[in-house]
């Protein structure tokens, strides 16, 4: 895969969006302009000289400086498209091994330079993003640690460099008969170490769990030196250390190898989809599954405007009207909700649960029928393709952005609301209107996360265009913030989120964060700004 | 229930041990002779002057500070029936509120005395037994906060009184449809607070998972102030507050109110008996069945020891002649190995799992038929009544205890092995035989708890009996530490593992650990000693 420099993933896959698509994001938002893109030599030309000493692990080539200067967040699109990026790291390390890990963190301290630890520079919360210091800046990509350097079959636990990306993570398990079933959208690039540090959670968590359930114990490098975890399959000795690392995100040290918990590959797995009558039928049927724990893989439940918009985005307009007229005639209006779902298991078992879906989905007036393998078997297909989806509305001149949360049942549709609302107003002053719709996708007894998709149009400038970001961002962080919710369910904090965390943490729980990581780094050389705003 | 007030539980329970189940004990351990109980009023009489400052919340009454100066652990008992208490706390307070709780620490920091948080005094591990210190002691019994304060039927979540017992959790919530589903051993008496304090875990964990799965937020009370954790069903902003807390046994404060994830009363539950041919095929039946992720609610899988030493102990000598003539007839040698296991939940799911158990222990050799449900029912009416034992066997001269840990399944025979061999051998010297046996309880995909029991022979005088029991439990200990295994998967820390957990947790581990309490309590007001060694 040859990786785009300024965007998402593989650079030869494009995901079109279909002229209906198109027409009903700008029936919404207006009509679009594209704004110019800068040439990787344009920035290229641009890196300055590295404040990093020689050494034979560091490179400050630029282009290296530059495909390791930036994330997936929002700002960090428009810095990568506008060639404005800022600050670059000095230099880019590509260590093989624990002790090449050590062996720069100890040159760090020798030579007063800060660390970012690199996995897939996936991160959509700026965690990776170079803040400006005084201190040169080396990032540490952990891309060649990415082996699987153990199978205990017995144990059914897996060491993995932490470097490991999704696709390698399961084909080197796949291959022996095993999988960890982690499945974050951002797999194709995202690594197992990133997973732990920023506490992630995966399309299949309701059968594998989130990658808390998964991390089993290994090493973290620190400047107090290496924190190594052994497995244990659950203890009542103590806090667990396994808890106090993650989602750390790399402000206390770097993991290097980590350990974790694989099952074997299941008999059979099944997608299906299904479509509610309204917003409310569709979260009393998931709330009820789920709360009656019966064994699924996946769920997830967009509401109406989700509904409609992944219709025309996703098909063509005579593959719409027929599923269209078909759900009509069914009985369901334009208030219908889609619900996806999978099972995964013994093929008996599988069984057991659908039959038991079905049930309650269709006490809630659930439609099925022929479509619902057919949209099941899509969805799998498509399920790691959405991120590309900026690429294609970004030549059209629309931006794209999503934000989520997680609270509990009782405030899911409260929060939902005020979420879109936030967001459909934020941009009134200037006249300008957002595209927004959510979906449910990570469910728990007690409630669930909260996914929204919104769609605006590019200024005339890339300033502009950033300032109406930061005013939709900002004005749903603070519905979030103050809405009995998380800042983040499965993004991480990085250094978009920290300014609302105290919200969710108070005083005394965001001292108990910081005493633990100025213990171990008490001269905030690892990921500075990350995870504690100003800090 | 009028509670004893040297041994465990209700004062007008006895569990009977048969006379075949003394008589095999005997056999082993040899003809034992008991030694002399002190009385209450002997005890009471020792209580020396309060040393604590006169308050309408502290009571300096001799009986609550006699009732309140030992947990359950085997020296508790030996001070509790030789009488030879040590050290008593100084008073005892009963607070109502968060706010008496608040008064009470406030108090200890005003007149520099110590504090032990006491949830229902059942700690094995010696957590709230009183180091003798310079300073004045008060323990603070929370059994006044024993009320469900509050159910959210939408999200699942109970709020309790931290001091809330076991049968109040569950008959509170029962009246409203619900269960917790946390069924510790010492349920009849332990309480919530103290459940999540030493991160326990209980009979159906299976279904309902740890304590770590349960607890969704509360309030803990500390020197610092009060930390409130709001509920959220899961996230990734930075490390998680809940599990800061948990395992801190009363280090960083205390608990008042918590909030923990309920679930609907089933539909069904059921409870079997099956008998394995041996060792090898029991531990793998039960290590497939949890790596198939089976639903079921509970499983336990005694070894060929165990199951002898129940079989005698739990029944008349007629019953298991009967029993024994029928596994005979059936192939079952005396290896057999008693596989004990539940389903909860819908009866159609019920109906599926028992089929896929019936399938993975009928291939490894299982036999069930007749006597499976009714032994199941036995189990299920008898499931608390275990700790009893202790009164009945004392009063025969015969000591027991237990002790348990956790490894990955490639580990857990060999440990298992060396556990029960070092207890057999730790008398040697004196010509002593303790009678070993062994179950796995807590089943997960990585591996299994091990719960190991003990008989050995009361010596001629106390302290020779304690100076037995530090030599069995050091021998196992020290085992467990260099074997790869928690030091407790269910009992937590306390005073009596405290010196194992570096081990555990490697000496960077320890320094966190030490860093986090040391912020919340730099005078080591709090429990000290517990958790910590000799800190």
């Amino acid at each position: 895969m040859a990786r785009r420099w300024n965007g998402w993933g593989d650079d030869s896959y494009v995901k079109e969006v279909s002229p209906h698509g198109g027409a009903l994001i700008r029936s919404v938002i207006g009509d679009c302009q594209a704004l110019p893109d800068a040439t990787l030599a344009d920035v290229m030309a641009q890196v300055p000289a590295s404040r990093l000493p020689q050494h034979p692990l560091i490179s400050s080539d630029a282009e290296d400086r530059v495909r390791h200067a930036r994330g997936q967040s929002f700002p960090d699109w428009l810095a990568m498209r506008s060639g404005k990026f800022g600050t670059f790291p000095d230099g880019v390390a590509f260590p093989e091994s624990s002790s090449q890990v050590r062996e720069l963190l100890d040159l760090a301290r020798q030579h007063d330079f800060e660390v970012i630890p690199y996995g897939g520079g996936t991160s959509v919360a700026g965690h990776i993003t170079p803040a400006a210091s005084q201190r040169a800046i080396l990032t540490i990509d952990m891309g060649r640690m990415n082996q699987l350097l153990d199978l205990n079959e017995e144990s059914q636990i897996a060491t993995f460099g932490a470097g490991t990306p999704g696709p390698q993570v399961e084909s080197q398990l796949r291959a022996r008969g095993y999988t960890l079933g982690h499945f974050p959208q951002s797999w194709e690039l995202s690594t197992i170490g990133g997973w732990i540090a920023s506490r992630s959670s995966g399309q299949q968590s309701l059968r594998y769990g989130r990658i808390e359930q998964m991390f089993a114990g290994g090493r973290m490098e620190t400047l107090r030196g290496s924190l190594d975890i052994p497995t244990i399959p659950a203890s009542s000795a103590g806090p667990d250390l396994r808890e106090v690392t993650m989602g750390t995100e790399g402000r206390m040290g770097i993991f290097t190898e980590v350990k974790v918990r694989v099952t074997r590959l299941a008999e059979e797995e099944k997608f299906f989809v299904m479509f509610m009558p309204d917003w409310q039928q569709a979260k009393q049927a998931v709330r009820e599954l789920i709360q009656q724990k019966i064994p699924m893989s996946m769920m997830r439940v967009s509401n109406a405007k989700e509904t409609r918009a992944h219709a025309h985005l996703g098909t063509s307009e005579s593959q719409f009207k027929l599923l269209d007229r078909y759900l009509r005639f069914r009985g369901l209006t334009d208030e219908r909700c889609m619900l996806t779902f999978g099972v995964t298991g013994s093929r008996y078992q599988n069984r057991t649960s659908l039959k038991q879906i079905r049930q309650v989905l269709s006490a809630h007036g659930g439609v099925g029928g022929i479509i619902a393998n057919m949209m099941g078997s899509i969805w799998a297909e498509g399920r790691f393709k959405f991120p590309y989806l900026r690429e294609t509305t970004w030549q059209q001149g629309i931006a794209v952005d999503t934000l989520e949360t997680a609270t509990d049942w009782d405030n899911v549709d409260a929060l939902m609301q005020d979420i879109e609302r936030s967001l459909e107003s934020a941009l009134a002053d200037e006249g300008e209107q957002a595209m927004v719709f959510t979906h449910l996708s990570h469910l728990y007894g007690q409630g669930s996360s909260i996914y929204t998709t919104y769609f605006f149009r590019c200024a005339d400038s890339y300033e502009q265009t950033l300032a109406r970001w930061k005013k939709l961002k900002g004005s749903a962080s603070s519905v979030i913030a103050q809405g009995r919710a998380t800042i983040s369910h499965q993004h991480g904090v990085g250094k978009d989120h920290a300014p609302y965390l105290a919200a969710e943490k108070g005083e005394l729980g965001m001292a108990v964060i910081r005493d633990l990581l100025h213990q171990f780094d008490p001269d905030k050389r690892l990921n500075p700004s990350t995870l504690l705003p100003d800090d």
